[in-house]
């Protein structure tokens, strides 16, 4: 809705608001393709940070999404939710393109994202060692921020300081 | 996340549980595809409903979403979201699958769109005018419910009264 303007040169002050985004985000919608028809599907994940900050969740190999991006591990997610009485219109928010890499229970790098996923999501301890669950790591290659009517830009992840 | 579990045989409790996250929604997370990769793009729009209850938006031809429907009208809808209070795993919330139909402004079904969006959402006034702007009209082909953790359903569009 908010996108109609041409894109503004990133500044500092953009970099900060999506780093915040980013920083905050507890969830995020994310997209991936159905691997039999090629068409988007948006769900829900939960969101925490790597420890070099990288967007990290915790999925399921059950739920639909994970199947999608083991097939294909193209994802885009939204950051940024406007809640219940914020307008959504000009609420900021942020588009991330990135490729989900996954890490299964003997990944040598599982430790380090346990740990601090969950320092940022206590609850998770109640299934995170299932053995259905794997973390999902994104590469970001590229974002885009709406910061609200009128104030759209490009980033790259050095911007975001990925 | 919280789709860890067989889905469950749709019944009245979740028709309307399906209904109720489709009518209260006032935006939504959409996904669409980058014509040029088929790469999944999820950026969010503003959600109304026609009078016969299909999702309703307003997008502007300028912005991203807007040139990749055209391209290719599906879509993927993410409604229901949990604030920044909410448990974003036990929260309920609604991926619809559909494809845009655009509605411009020589359109003979855009009188009754516009009247239906404003009063949905007055804000509107400000730009609903204005020539880069377009309806897209939702025609939902499916719909996957998920009511919160153990709680997922697949859904028709008749389940949604649609």
């Amino acid at each position: 809705m908010a996108e109609t303007n041409p894109i503004r040169t990133t500044d500092d002050e953009a970099r900060a608001l999506a780093r915040q985004l980013l920083a905050a985000a507890r969830f995020a919608a994310i997209g991936v393709l159905d691997p039999d028809t090629g068409a988007p599907v948006v769900s829900r994940i939960a969101l925490a940070r790597a420890p070099d900050g990288a967007p990290l969740t915790l999925i399921s190999r059950l739920s639909t999404h994970t199947g999608h991006l083991l097939a294909d591990p193209r994802a885009s997610l939204l950051v940024g939710e406007p809640g219940p009485t914020g307008d959504p219109l000009t609420h900021p928010r942020m588009t991330l393109t990135a490729r989900a890499r996954m890490i299964g229970p003997d990944d040598p790098e599982r430790a380090a994202l346990r740990a601090t996923y969950l320092a940022q999501t206590p609850k998770a301890k109640l299934y995170i060692d299932f053995a259905d669950f794997l973390f999902a790591r994104f590469e970001v290659t590229a974002a885009a921020l709406n910061g609200g009517f009128g104030k759209a830009y490009h980033l790259t992840p050095a911007d975001l300081g990925l």
